[in-house]
C-alpha cells in the first residue's frame, strides 16, 4: 500500500537535500519544482523517485552543483547553451527563459543545449510558456533504451517532445509524450506485478517480439511509437530521430547510443562525441502571428469541439492532452502524493546518510 | 499491370495543365516540381494522382489561379500570410522561401499560412532549406479523417509532419508522416486488392475496430498514430494536435473537422472557423547553433551509426528516414514512374477536356 505525503513536505525534503550539496539557494527551489512538478500531477516516473539516481551522481562529484552556464554560439532568435554539466533540472528552465527573452524580442527564441543532464518532465518547460502568451516546446534526449526501425539493439534515447498552447477559459492544451510506445517505467511496473505487456511494446536480446518484461530489462529494448511494421514503427522512428537530432547534434551534445547514462553504476557509452546530453527549448510568440485574444477564444472552441466527439463504445471520454495531468494534480494537492514502498526506501537512505529527516507520511486508503 | 511515363513527360503534362488555367508561368513549374517531387520519390499518394482533383477545383473556381498573398502580421523572425485561396503548391514554397529567409536573417524563420488549399507532400518543403545549410520544418491540416484518442468520429486530418537535416557526404535525413498510423491511400490500396488491414489502423462507424477497408470508408474513421490504447494512441492525437493548432489556430484558418475538403462532391463542414485550410513552414540555420562542418560531420556519423545497428530477425537492414524515397527515385528517374489504371484513366478525362494530350508511356515489366 502506498504513503501519503503533504505536497510542501516533499517539495522542503528535495530542497533540502539540494541545499546539501551546496547548490545555491534559488537553483535548489528550481530543481526542486522541476522534481515537484511531476509528482503533483501524477507522472511518478519522473518526481521524487528519482531523487536518489541525481542524489548519487552529485555525491559522486558526476553533476556540478554550481554550474557556470554560458552561451557559446548565438544568432538573434537562436542560440546554444553549454550547462557546465549542471543540473538539468537547473539548466532546463533557465534556458527556456533564454528562449522566451528571445521570443518575446524577436517573435520566437530558440535554445540548443549541450553539457546538461537529465531534466524531469518535458512537459515542464513549455509551461512556463503560457503566461506569457507563448507557445512553447521542449525536447531532451537521454540514454539509449531504444531499438531504431527494424533494429534490435537500444540506439536511442525515449526522447521526449512537450508542447504548451495558452487558451482563455479552458484549461491549457499540454501535450508531452515519449517517442517510444510506452517508457521505461511502465515495462518496470508490470514486471513488479508480475504481469505481461502487449505486444509492440519491446523486443527481447534477439530482437524477438516479448510479452515478458525480464525478457527486455535483460539485453532487449523498447519499440519505438508504432511498434511494428504494421504500427508503422517507423514514425516513431522518426520522432526520436528528430528529438535526438535537435537536442544533442545540434547543440554538440552526445547523441543517439552514446547518450550519457542517467545512473551511477552504468558503464559508460563506448564513445565520446560530444558534451554530456542535450536539450532544446523553443517559443512562439503568439502576437507576432494573430492577435492574442482571437487565439485563445479559438483554443476554447477547439478543445469544446473535441470534448464533444461520441466516445468509442466502452470508451473514456475524449480527454484533451493536459486533462490526466490536471486530475491527478487537483487530487495530490488535497490528498497527499502516495509514494511507494520502494521509493519510500531510497529516500530512507538519503535521509540516513544525510541527517535530514524524512516528511511524515500517512498511509493511503486508496490511490492517493 | 502499370505503364511507365518518363518524369518529364508527366511533369510537362501538368505544366501544361496548370497553364490552361492561366496560372502564372513560374507558378505552373512550381506546382509541378512540387507534384513531381512526389511521383519521382515513389509517394504515389501525393503526384500526379491528384492532379484530377486541383484540375477540378480550379475549373470550378474553387482555387484562385493568381492569388496575391499577403502578410497579414509580422515580427521579426516570425509571420502569418493569407494565401488568398491559391495552390498550395504554389503558396506553400513561397511561403517557405519567406521563412528561410527570416531564418538566413534571424538564425530561424516561422511562417503559418491561412487561407490556402492542400500542398502536397510535406516533405517537399524542409528539403527546401538543405543548400542553405537550415533545418527545414513543414506541416499542413488537412479535411477530417482522423478520430481523437477514444472518439469514435472523424475530428482531425492526417496532418503530416516533415523535417530535413543537411549532411556531408551521407544523404539528407529527410522526416516526412502523417500522425494517424496509415494515410487513407493505404486503407484504399488494401481495398483494391481485396485485401484486410491490420487491427490498429481504423474503426467502423459504430466506433468498432475493424479490419475490413469498406467498414472504415462508409463512415468510419483513421486512428491516430499508435491506435489503440495499448498502441499509445494518444499520443498520434498529441501529435495531430500540435499540427492541427500550429498549421490552423495560429494562422486563422479552418482547423480540426471544419478544415476545408479536398474534394469537389464533398459538401462543405457545418462551421466556418478561419479562411481555407492552414500551413506551418520553418527554419533553423544552423550556423546560428554550431560550425555547419561540425554538425553535417557528426550527421555523417549519426547515419552510419544507425545504419550499423544489427536488424531484427528477417527484417529488411535499418533504414534511415529518406532513404525509401531516395531508393524509389533513382530507379523511376531511370525506369519511369509507373502510374496504374485508375489514374491513368483521370489524366484522359483532363486530356480530353483540355486538349492537352496525355503524354507517350509504356507497359511496365514490373513495379517500375
Amino acid at each position: 500500500m502506498d504513503n501519503l505525503f503533504k505536497p510542501q513536505h516533499l517539495r522542503d525534503f528535495m530542497t533540502e537535500i539540494f541545499l546539501s550539496f551546496d547548490l545555491p539557494h534559488e537553483d535548489s527551489l528550481l530543481a526542486t519544482d522541476v522534481l515537484a512538478y511531476s509528482d503533483e500531477h501524477g507522472i511518478d516516473s519522473h518526481g521524487v523517485a528519482r531523487l536518489k539516481t541525481y542524489y548519487d551522481l552529485l555525491k559522486a562529484g558526476k553533476i556540478n552543483p554550481k554550474p557556470k552556464m554560458r552561451v557559446v554560439r548565438e544568432k538573434t532568435s537562436v542560440s546554444t547553451v553549454d550547462g557546465d554539466n549542471g543540473l538539468g533540472l537547473v539548466i532546463g528552465p533557465k534556458c527556456m527563459e533564454m528562449a522566451m527573452d528571445k521570443a518575446g524580442k524577436h517573435g520566437s527564441g530558440w535554445v540548443a543545449v549541450r553539457n546538461t543532464n537529465h531534466y524531469g518532465a518535458a512537459g515542464y518547460y513549455p509551461i512556463m510558456a503560457l503566461p506569457k502568451n507563448m507557445i512553447g516546446l521542449s525536447m531532451t534526449n537521454s540514454s539509449k533504451g531504444v531499438a531504431p526501425f527494424n533494429g534490435k539493439e537500444k540506439m536511442l534515447g525515449t526522447n521526449p517532445i512537450a508542447m504548451a498552447f495558452p487558451t482563455e477559459k479552458e484549461p491549457p492544451v499540454v501535450v508531452d509524450f515519449a517517442s517510444s510506445t510506452v517508457a521505461y517505467g511502465k515495462v518496470e511496473i508490470a514486471k513488479r506485478k508480475g504481469e505481461k505487456v502487449p505486444l509492440g511494446w519491446c523486443i527481447d536480446k534477439e530482437g524477438r517480439a516479448t510479452t515478458v518484461p525480464d525478457a527486455m530489462m535483460e539485453g532487449g529494448a523498447l519499440l519505438p511509437l508504432g511498434g511494428t511494421k504494421e504500427g508503422s514503427g517507423h514514425k516513431g522512428f522518426c520522432l526520436a530521430t528528430m528529438v535526438d537530432v535537435l537536442t544533442a547534434v545540434l547543440s554538440g551534445a552526445n547523441w543517439g547510443p552514446f547518450a550519457t547514462p542517467f545512473a551511477i553504476h552504468v558503464a559508460p557509452p563506448e564513445r565520446k562525441v560530444g558534451k554530456g546530453i542535450g536539450h532544446f527549448f523553443g517559443a512562439w510568440d503568439i502576437d507576432g502571428f494573430i492577435e492574442v485574444d482571437e487565439f485563445k477564444r479559438n483554443m476554447d472552441d477547439w478543445i469544446k469541439t473535441m470534448r464533444a466527439t461520441p466516445p468509442l463504445p466502452g470508451a473514456e471520454k475524449v480527454m484533451i492532452p493536459g486533462d490526466p495531468e490536471r486530475l491527478a494534480y487537483a487530487k495530490r494537492i488535497k490528498n497527499g502524493i502516495p509514494l511507494n514502498g520502494e521509493v519510500i526506501k531510497s529516500l530512507e537512505i538519503i535521509s540516513r546518510e544525510t541527517g535530514i529527516p524524512l516528511p511524515e507520511h500517512t498511509l493511503s486508503s486508496g490511490d492517493g
